[in-house]
């Protein structure tokens, strides 16, 4: 399992590992209790702040964590985590420390208290920024307030769920810079 | 550029083609005036009735055409598409019809105003269901009240955009459907 050597990484262009739509653990952290859940359902909202809208079920173990703490990190697995992300998403941290039986590393987070995860190519830092709409539709808006990502690969080979047990896995990088207008790609 | 041969398609199973965040191509119509805009922030939020929440910013010529008919379809373009998908994302509808300028047949919809494009490997019709969060995030819940979708291929090359003028195209599919629990299985 790859160890990352991670660099902080601006708030505000969280988008190009988030927009291509991955699969992500979530990390929670409440009263002494820790999680981690999968979450396939969000989107980014806006570049500055950097908010990003989730909807995590209430039937999920993080859910009164997350409401409670109003903090989660959101970290970025990539296909070496395959099976890991598997058994995590379907064991319910009810019943067992997901840490210590899918072999992750916690690492301490700077501006929250959950944990990230070290095996994963990038972590960010979030802090609940709206909650209007977590009653009717389970959504939360956090703003990430930290990021860190690994120096390399440059293109993680990341997991895009498709149900039914089957993943899509991240494939090649086209460029179409030269035909985008120049304030596209200040973006 | 492919003509597709559709079928009806479960709009509680849409999960499948928008979960792994492609780049869609929005259509809307109002008052005798069409268009068509890329989107890449959005999010799945409910399989019944079948909700996705949108991120459509209001410097969209799309904005107040989905505002006042409360309607539009998203369209999935896959990588055959890629060149007329960064044309549209670079043009606004305000001067041109970008069904004429990209090569594009607008097709008619069975629930909604909004025209669907033939070319995208599926179409899914959507009524606006809550717009409580479009004044503050320009966040949209829309119901997919009809889903039509290719017969083939059955993993379509989308495209994920990463920001910088670069996309990702969907890559190789792996199956952990033995590790997963038979109810996650149902969706």
């Amino acid at each position: 399992m790859p160890k990352h050597n991670k660099i902080d990484f601006p708030v505000g262009k969280v988008r190009r590992f988030l927009e291509p739509g991955p699969v992500v653990l979530l990390t929670a952290a409440h009263g002494g209790v820790r999680n981690i859940m999968t979450m396939g359902w969000y989107t980014v909202m806006e570049f500055t702040p950097s908010l990003v809208g989730c909807v995590i079920a209430g039937s999920n173990y993080s859910f009164e964590l997350i409401r409670r703490s109003r903090e989660c990190v959101i970290n970025l697995p990539t296909e070496a985590l395959s099976d890991e992300v598997v058994g995590i998403g379907n064991s319910s941290g009810a019943e067992t420390d997901k840490f210590a039986v899918y072999g992750l590393t916690a690492e301490k987070a700077e501006r929250v208290q959950a944990p990230l995860i070290r095996e994963c190519h990038a972590n960010f830092e979030c802090r609940l920024a709206d909650d209007a709409l977590v009653q009717q539709y389970n959504f939360f808006i956090f703003e990430i307030v930290k990021a860190h990502v690994a120096r390399s690969p440059r293109h993680p080979r990341t997991l895009h769920y498709i149900g039914d047990g089957e993943f899509m896995v991240a494939g090649k990088i086209i460029t179409r810079r030269s035909k985008f207008s120049p304030e596209l790609l200040a973006d």
